[in-house]
């Protein structure tokens, strides 16, 4: 079986991650929207709701607040980020290993951002292997954020770079991609089709209208992918009830975006 | 419990840390105000004061002199620092292990920086990486002195800025951080907020009037700081004592700044 | 006894490899001729044909569909490999450790790319040397793959070089060397000589006619070659059981190219 | 007990190194004014005068020719040093473990070069921080060679420069610092100050005459210092044991360098 | 005893080294004099001479060939190496660990090359550390290539530089010191007491005629040296046996080139 399926983080096998590492990544500028996400907890409470498979938060907010929540909530511990701070070729440090995110903090996943095409991607490789087999030797599932990203090729959706993004993550050995949305759901087939075994996530990105962003995850789940991981479109939303229900029946009862959205 | 409250080097929840690293930072000269504070015993008998609840200092100074005053003083490991005598983005190299300051130094805490914003910025995390995860697995609060700084970013106070590096202290797993006062109580609001359970505290800075420094700190109390790590405008002063007085109602007894400095 | 010769990666002292990493190395547009091989599950199908003797693939690929062909198919881990998303000086990280392809891939060899000539030779040597002390304390045998690559020498077939990457692979320590054709079997023979007991087997390369391809493969083992490691010039082609057939009568019969493809 | 008062290298106190690892930085043209010299022996001949506290030679002359003299003299194993045959900014590379010197040179001390102000003074703090637990864990006095250099600041010798020098090697945890003549008496009391506990010890330099010399020392000792290290001021005379016969009254006796000289 | 006297590599305290690293160093165009010889059998047929005390490859060659020749012929690992194919400052990598050498390949003693003056000299001798540490532990003599090569230094055989070059071989450890013919008796008599107790062989370098290698080898033997370490001046030649004899008898026997070569 494989080791999503076989782990907390899917349901009937497929998985909604809600992610939570703005702060680090983006500054707490990305909460002003809606102030009151900046509590670290918003992620916690979000992620009680049924159509939540797991919270991907960095470290110190697994340790403080992932206690509290345990019986409640999966934890996919994100094992690298970066602040927007500085500038030069991409790449992520490691801020946690996999020991402390299964000893410490209790994950039931991990998850490592690779930029192939950054001049620093050698250095990532290496790094996710030891992250991958780690894991792996500890039955943990491995999700890569896989955005190739660098000279010449920044913030890429063409559909033959996230083909690749995907086939890498296959290659490299996670048992999900977590890619962006290549535009259409026959670019996403074909991500899928690359990433063979591998399972195949969209990555929400920015906010977007309820619609816009529910036809996306529809055309996803008909291309073959295995779900989402979201962000600022919960959480930057007066009401993420309302989008995570209409989301449970997208990705969980196969329903339409329109059909969702509307009742 | 908060790793902090549950530590030595906190008083009602409440900290002053007062730090003497000024030798290896900046040089001999910091010290050429009072010049008898050139000697390190100087940080050790301040931090008898009831007021100061933990000694940050290098490795050195604690390994000759925190042995006469164990009994009475509470010692934060400062484990990286760098001279003022090169150039180059910033850095700050790790002259202490966490091992070597639990086992040899007999230190209650730890503290380290990191300046986000480097291009060193990921070298930086990697190594605050190891610092925590062996500080937590010996039950050793951290304290992160969180200083953006860089190409373009040099010595930044903005409130973005502040609020950012609280957050970076939060995601990474430190328990409380260290960020210098961003101008306004309403800021360092915004940065108590963003740290979420990461205690916050005021770095201190070059030396002010009385004032004008007992009034940033009660800006940093009301704004839901925890307190300040204070060196130059202690030792600096003639009498550092009436200034520690003054601080001591102001931290942990809730007095405004200009009741505290006319008793 | 030869470790390749005492190896389940061997027929007869002969060896065909087929390759199929090029969803890393190249990405999902290599696969768009046939594009039902995009699966990765295409390299141990066309691995069962009684010609192939190693089916090198990367680490994600085996771990997901290498147990299913365990019995019928000997693996080849290719222990390092990268993108062509970046550029800089050749350089091709680790993404699989020789300990991680025995106790969790059940490898019967391994592989690593070295690209001599690069200026990133020297770390390519380091990782390559423990690559090879741990493969030949665990009895397993190494395929250096040795393509000299860098400023001023991209893609170099030239004699000389070919047989200078061939005694790099003996001097270094592999067993097998896999170059690129010389050009002519005079050359070839230069390189089997220059590799004195590591075995040499040509790399396929991009595809050619299936003439062309044979007789190439006819000149290696004329020159004294033990094989080949083949991928596009067999999975590009609409009947790859056709050409694996030939090959089996030029590889292990000594068929000239003519005959075997007559039949 | 301070770590050096209670190591072999110290006479009441006091000590009073011979340093000859002029063949590694600065190569055997240095040893030309006095051929015999060149050869190694002289070191440890020379260090069975009285007023020598210990030897300072590099590993290989240390393995080579110390075991026949470890009875009348003391070994100051100098752990790094480089060639002076290479450009860049000043680094200076760990040629001995403090583990070999302990267990293979019978070491009673160690010592190690730190050019702050260079831009690889962050690598070199690193790698003194590990020279330096290992010490002390093992019971053996540090020495450091306290240079800024670099970029700007090349063999300087200002006050504050040396002060700073002085100072990084008590915050760094060494318990002896070995700085350059800051060309007074008052400079050099401010080093030994800013020194603390850690005692200062003159670094010779190049020669010069020996009442000018002797009066150097003389100021050093009426500043608090701790003595000497001293290598071509000594060696590079026809008699050195006349100078080390002033020196000892210098040091040990508390004689005038006037004094010292005439008898 | 000296450890080289100790081992097997030397004879009557003397040592003639047979060098064949050079299609790893220089390509097999080197070998295309006499091009049987690129067999690597050649360096161990060679070998057997009773003048030739250890025959110096690497790894994969004495994997392979070695065990057939243990009986008869001393192995002197030579445990780093680069191809030419490359430019940048003068490194030279490890392909070989010295445990490795001892328990697969079985060595009797191990080579290490050391470019001091190039930029990349403090990585070197960083690696030489271990190195020698690892092998003195073990009772294995070292060799050092001791090669000043860099920026504004290429290929240096001025007296002072070999003699300080084999003094860096002393002070890093070295029990034998490698270096170039420096053009004179008197210069190579400067190199032999510069390097103390280790012992100064020459390094053989380009072919020359017989009589004008032999001398150079007299007045190596002359200035004190222990032997010679040759490479092409023995197997470029048709006859290399001609040459050993003459070898033997300047070398072990004391004649003079012009006897020995007449005989």
């Amino acid at each position: 079986m494989h080791p999503l399926s076989d782990s907390p983080i899917s349901r009937d096998g497929k998985t909604l991650i809600l992610a939570m590492d703005h702060g680090l990544e983006h500054g707490p500028s990305d909460f002003e929207a809606v102030p009151e996400t900046l509590d670290p907890e918003t992620a916690f409470e979000i992620g009680t709701h049924p159509a939540v498979t797991a919270v991907a938060v960095q470290k110190g907010i697994a340790e403080q607040y992932y206690p509290s929540y345990e019986d409640d909530v999966n934890l996919l511990a994100k094992l690298n980020g970066t602040s927007n701070l500085w500038m030069g070729e991409p790449y992520s440090p490691k801020n946690c290993t996999v020991e402390y995110a299964i000893e410490e903090l209790n994950a039931d996943a991990v998850g490592y951002t690779v930029y192939s095409g950054s001049n620093h991607e050698p250095r990532m490789y290496e790094d996710f292997r030891e992250i991958q087999e780690t894991a792996h030797r500890n039955d943990l599932p491995v999700v890569m954020w896989s955005y190739p990203r660098g000279q010449g090729l920044k913030n890429d959706t063409k559909p033959e770079v996230i083909a690749y993004a995907a086939r890498i993550a296959l290659e490299l050995g996670a048992d999900v991609a977590k890619v962006k949305y290549p535009g259409s759901q026959e670019a996403m087939e074909w991500a899928v089709r690359a990433a063979g075994g591998t399972r195949v996530v969209m990555s929400g990105g920015s906010k977007v209208s309820d619609l816009e962003f529910l036809r996306s995850v529809e055309a996803v789940m008909n291309a073959g992918g295995t779900g989402l991981a979201v962000g600022r479109n919960v959480w930057q939303r007066e009401d993420p009830t309302r989008l995570l229900d209409a989301l449970e029946k997208v990705i969980y009862e196969g329903e339409t975006a329109d059909a969702a959205i509307e009742e």
